[in-house]
């Protein structure tokens, strides 16, 4: 018999205290097996979000989440490797031309990425628009496209971190899903797990993103930056803003198209601006700092990547995107300067027009999105397209519009110039 | 589809707000009906926990654990009716004496009891020391014995607040029993749905209670006075001492035979002073303020009334104890006066003789527990008896040996007496 009871430690952190190493290790682990309930491990979590965890009760929990596991084992691969992760926001695409990039410039990127729920979308999602394309590798296929390719975007297998698949499940139903410590040991336990040898994080902070505020998202990029450090993987974060939508599509092909523009040397230039930060950062974690990104975007080596690397996974990257059979095209009423266009309608905007998924098991559709024509600081007069909605089915449209609609704001005067990237922390 | 979701529900008071009527209706039936899930249900229970409700929250939660079930229907009881419930303590047999010392007063009471769990006993396993007595009555015959007999001890039947079952048992896994909106909405709506017209309250508070402090409890009485006087209930609340065990017995079958002393007119001191407080209020709450308690102790009518109960389910009232086969008695090592005896302590040292169960599925030893030989302000000399410890098994004595031991402590002075009633609210 345990010396440890569920109910104990419920209390411990219920009351305010600190949990334990040997409770930490026992509650993860119990859960995992099914030996905790999840009407207690949930009871648990609220806990956690509402008293907190220490410093070392955070690293611990983590290192309990990639015990519960495997650890891959990277070693094989001749180039540092160093991978990205960000916290999710709308339009972010910026996983889709960073690998190739990264990887075109010296490092091997091991990106394990994950599928959209709610308001934000999933890479796997994106890159699913492109036929052929498969999202699920075994780990061997993993190493060796690692190995050989030097960029791989693919699903987490079920074998990293099992605790934090199941409690993540858990946290989704449960109204804990904004706990810093559990964000920051999710987040950390399956890269760490992943086996990556220096990781960026990209911390997004705004109406459409999880963090609403600076300083929460501080503490989130701190936690992790000393989780990542605490594991032996080089971790650096950078707070970016999220208040606006990243580039002008929101949805999935529409994405897709909008990365690989970036990748020939075009793009908008927020997009361009956020993949060349990152990949710097990358570049300087896996210790080539010489590295030139802009470059490699500018002669080809990205997209050379990018192809590949698409290839290698079934894809056809010449294949042209599906398009959307309902197009509706929303106009400016008034002249004047776009103020604002507020990140999180448009993305409930794109998940109605069924972008994204309502359950985990539900499918996404390809070409459905939204594509913007203007953005905040750009000069708008009456009858100028703002933005166009696309789907599948008519029907989607007219909840997606009375979203959108309230998302942009167009004012007498411009806007104050706010800056992408808010903070650098590592 | 549901205007609500369990997510917004618990996000809700997670944040600190306010749950509208609607979404407490909603939450507490869907949970009812299995449709908001457990580990849903102990996330937001937590999140009750630490943020509290508001009184109008409380009554609303109140009113729909109530009408979850049925209410029932006393009015074929000519005697006015009256009930009493205890927050639960060690050695607190008060219901077996009180019950039938009220009824013989001229009210009628509608006990509806429950089981041990833990360190504290339950009413029923108690009684079923009784040979032959039945702990289970249907509504109608639960009414016919409340009309003729005027006393009814036995168990709640299952159409009674079925959220609050439910309920009840996940908190007991969940760490989340202590909650005061959810202790005093589980007792209160259990005796709203029971439909007796006036309550009187037993908030217990020391080691031995799950109320440490006077303060914690008194806002539970005050809670729970609330809640009955807006559903129509008169409601009153002592909050009385649980430092120390009530009277000299904590078991099952010792304790039935302390409440038989107190109805022949003896019994220790303490218990015959909380039953006649109690049976006071309960008698003035039932509108029969002239009616003289300590009298009917005295002249038999309570004991003719305990007679009648116990034979109307079955039991002989006068069918002798069963003994316990091993039997320890632990002598003073020093002069001096009985400082504590720490309720606490005691109550889990009775738990590890068999008194009590430790899953609610186990059963309880009828005859064993702990007899008090000295109680706080007694003299004590080197070898006098301070305690014995019964049980079936002598493998249960050395564990409830080292609890007891350390529960009672000798000192050079006599300690100063403290009130068994601290408080009265009503």
């Amino acid at each position: 018999m345990s010396a440890f009871t569920a109910v104990d430690v419920i209390r411990a952190k219920r009351d305010g205290g600190v949990l334990s190493d040997g409770q930490i290790d026992w509650v993860v682990d119990a859960y995992t097996k099914g030996l905790v309930a999840d009407e207690q491990m949930s009871a648990l979590a609220m806990a956690i979000l509402l008293r907190g965890m220490t410093g070392p009760e955070i690293a611990r929990w983590t290192a309990a989440m990639i015990a519960s596991g495997e650890r891959l084992d990277l070693s094989s691969v001749a180039r540092p490797t160093v991978d990205k992760h960000s916290t999710g926001g709308v339009g972010d695409k910026i996983t889709l031309p960073l690998t190739p990039l990264v990887a075109a410039c010296g490092a091997a990127v091991p990106q394990l990425s994950g599928r959209g729920l709610g308001h934000t979308g999933g890479t796997l999602d994106k890159l699913e628009s492109i036929p052929g394309w498969r999202a699920a590798l075994g780990n061997d296929e993993f190493i060796a496209q690692l190995r050989d390719v030097g960029a791989v975007i693919c699903a987490a297998g079920d074998g990293l971190a099992p605790a934090d698949r199941k409690l993540y499940a858990l946290r989704d139903v449960t109204g804990t899903v904004e706990a810093i410590p559990l964000i920051a040991s999710s987040i950390m336990s399956k890269k760490i797990a992943e086996g990556t040898g220096a990781l960026v994080l990209d911390v997004k902070v705004g109406s459409g993103a999880f963090m609403k505020n600076v300083d929460d998202a501080r503490e989130l990029a701190r936690t992790m930056v000393e989780l990542g450090g605490a594991h032996g993987v080089r971790t650096v974060a950078l707070l970016t803003d999220m208040s606006t939508p990243l580039g002008l599509t929101v949805g999935n092909a529409v994405e897709v198209t909008e990365s690989v523009e970036v990748l020939a040397g075009g793009g908008p230039a927020d997009v361009v601006e956020l993949t060349l930060a990152l990949a710097r950062e990358m570049l300087d974690a896996a210790g080539l700092p010489d590295a030139d990104p802009a470059a490699a975007l500018r002669d080809g080596r990205a997209m050379d990547a990018w192809r590949t690397m698409i290839r290698a996974q079934g894809g056809d990257p010449d294949a042209p995107m599906p398009t959307a059979p309902e197009v509706e095209v929303v106009t400016a009423a008034e002249d004047g300067w776009v103020a604002e266009v507020d990140a999180y309608a448009i993305g409930v905007a794109a998940w109605r027009l069924g972008a994204g998924r309502a359950r985990k098991e539900d499918p996404v559709s390809v070409p459905a999105g939204v594509v913007l024509h203007k953005r905040p600081g750009d000069r708008v007069r009456v009858g100028d397209p703002l933005f166009e909605l696309r789907a599948e089915h008519a029907e989607r449209i007219p909840a997606a519009l009375a979203e959108a609609r309230g998302a942009i704001r167009v004012a007498a005067e411009a806007p104050a110039v706010t800056p992408l990237v808010i903070d650098r922390i590592g």
